[in-house]
């Protein structure tokens, strides 16, 4: 009997939106999304998810979403209830979350052609995401991330996932969104370090794609730390372009082993389950960028002057560039986090280094001896300003 | 800020061969398959999973397996154990397995780079797919079915899944394989009524696509019933085939609401879960399309004449054209899979009926008390050859 050869392909799109005040009776971004949704034959449904974390610092959100819906979205039937659930990484860490959201997309009879609209931070989109995705084989996911670290990251990407004993995004599907919201309000309450932490992902890709805006970052430094709403609102936007420009132009769903939006990533992911979560996502990105910057120094593939731009640039935004927990048990916890690393991605290992600012370059093996001595000298970095590499 | 359009495209392909003896040392399908896949820098692994209760028959299957891949496949290094389920509707029931399985993809280091191949009947390769789906966010998957129904039907689609409280493939994934491999002589340890109960889907895809296919299983009724190979393995392949070309053709993902190839099947999931899965799935299907059918002539949609074809060959094959549960609690129950059938695929309803042998055509609803009628219709139809309808 003959083979059967099967081919066909599957069509993304979504849009990522810039806005202030979403849920505000005269803001008709929303409305007007899904207005588009309108008048085929049955009613679609929408259930919100909210990360508590966010809902705390403000009180009157619940009340705003049904305010909206009820005045403005004539189209769309809210499922009664809002659901909550705790932010951060431990979200992520609870099968027993991932399983109260299955259920309330049952509860509600969400369909395939409902919304499940995520509001929150990158851990809590990921949890609320992949309950999406495999729910009825998935159901419309809209992402509304109120982190600098989601709206220009992780949030307008096209993965989800949450932990599987111990293993960091083990369970997971890339599955992307019908539409993302960035509200530049929902970013006033965050704490100073969550505020800076986004910002690793973009200097991240700066390094890695385009020296103009590092340049840009570095002129814009002081205000970035003082907050002003502009700056981060345009570092945000480049961002998100950036990284939805790869995706698009790459391997969305990562069927190779190149991930060089992973930059920095390898150790960063370690240093997270290392420190139990206490250093945040952002900020192991920050050491990771550094650790990785040191390493394509000590293998001469990276100007030195390059570098100390770099740990300037880091240390003027208030990151730490060393944790004690990158030393400890003799760095092979460290050499293990590489071990996971590979075989999260699967295949051969390739890591992305720093030719020069604006130019990453995948390589395929790290020197243990190397990576030691790389964390020795951000131990000693970390005390003064940047020294001299030896 | 403007708004970010993202916009890209996956491919998907694979290829679903026919075989016999696929471990048999002297087949060179799988190790050839295998090639394709070697000398890139790094070690693929396999995992394999066997449904128990095909296992059960083939008592040789375990060493078979390992011997081939020491012996033929050098590219590719065997997970040291092989992994066993249950079989059937169970396997999809029990979380634990799901939890079983992806421990396993963890344990042994299968990335998403390495294979895991699910040997087994529909249900379990339902489950080994939803595993291998979500585990590292998708990893290879290989299928070798091993009945009627998954060789011709599901195993060489793009869906998998798992139950959910009681809800049928509530958790699941659209993720192709990367290959499937239909082996004639794995049907040989069926029992006479999963031999028979595969054929359902061939008759369902033949009647909405292909009214010489009908005729052709008309006429090799007798060879079907009594298990001739050459005939199974022709319905197999133009099942599969139409099957496949269905995808392609139409929504591989299914975005929009309709989804002909679940001709047959709304009563038919109900029917499977009032009997708590006594009555098999292809078992069901027959039933629900003797249902529909009946419906069909109803409303004056379908000649009784072609009813009576239908009729005469399900019950030519053996199958029964009804079950008392259909007629249970006032068939509220069976409304109720109706509304449950909707809510799974999500929008408005649609349902495939038929307009005449090959021909299939959608409507958005149902008469509940013409339901009723075609359920007492079939019950006295059972009770000899066909009757004529009322």
């Amino acid at each position: 009997m003959q083979t059967i050869h099967q081919r066909f392909q599957i069509e993304y799109q979504y849009s990522v939106f810039f806005t202030e005040n979403l849920f505000h009776q005269n803001n008709p971004l929303l409305k007007d999304f899904f207005s588009n949704y309108k008048d085929q034959g049955f009613q679609r449904k929408a259930l919100v998810v909210v990360d508590e974390g966010f809902a705390n610092h403000h009180p009157t959100l619940e009340q705003d979403i049904k305010s909206y819906f009820e005045s403005q979205v004539q189209d769309i039937a809210l499922a009664k209830d809002i659901i909550f659930v705790p932010g951060g990484e431990a979200s992520k860490n609870d099968p027993a979350l991932f399983e109260k959201l299955c259920k309330a997309v049952d509860i509600y009879g969400i369909d395939r052609h409902s919304f499940v609209v995520g509001i929150g931070g990158g851990a809590v989109l990921d949890l609320v995401g992949y309950a999406a995705a495999v729910s009825h084989r998935g159901i419309k996911l809209i992402r509304i991330p109120t982190t600098v670290l989601s709206q220009n990251d992780s949030g307008v990407g096209v993965k989800n996932g949450i932990n599987f004993h111990g293993k960091k995004n083990f369970l997971g599907t890339f599955a992307p969104a019908v539409a993302v919201f960035n509200d530049l309000t929902f970013l006033r309450s965050l704490e100073d370090r969550d505020w800076r932490g986004g910002i690793s992902e973009a200097i991240k890709v700066a390094l890695i794609k385009d020296a103009g805006f590092f340049t840009w970052m570095e002129e814009n430094a002081t205000k970035l730390v003082n907050r002003d709403e502009e700056a981060m609102a345009y570092l945000i936007h480049r961002c998100a372009e950036m990284h939805t420009d790869h995706i698009a132009g790459g391997d969305p769903f990562e069927f190779g082993s190149s991930r060089p939006l992973d930059f920095g990533h390898w150790a960063a992911h370690k240093l997270e389950y290392l420190t139990n979560f206490e250093v945040r996502h952002g900020e192991a990105v920050a050491i990771g960028i550094a650790l990785d910057c040191v390493y394509a120094v000590q293998i001469g593939m990276l100007a030195e002057s390059d570098l100390y731009r770099i740990l300037d640039l880091l240390t003027k935004l208030g990151f730490d560039l060393y944790h004690p927990k990158l030393a400890e048990n003799d760095k092979i916890n460290l050499r293990n986090g590489l071990q996971e690393f590979r075989e999260h991605l699967g295949g051969r290992l390739t890591i992305m280094l720093l030719e020069k600012i604006g130019k990453g370059v995948e390589v395929h093996e790290l020197d243990a001896d190397i990576i030691a001595k790389s964390v020795d000298y951000l131990e000693t970095a970390t005390l003064a300003t940047p020294e001299k590499i030896s």
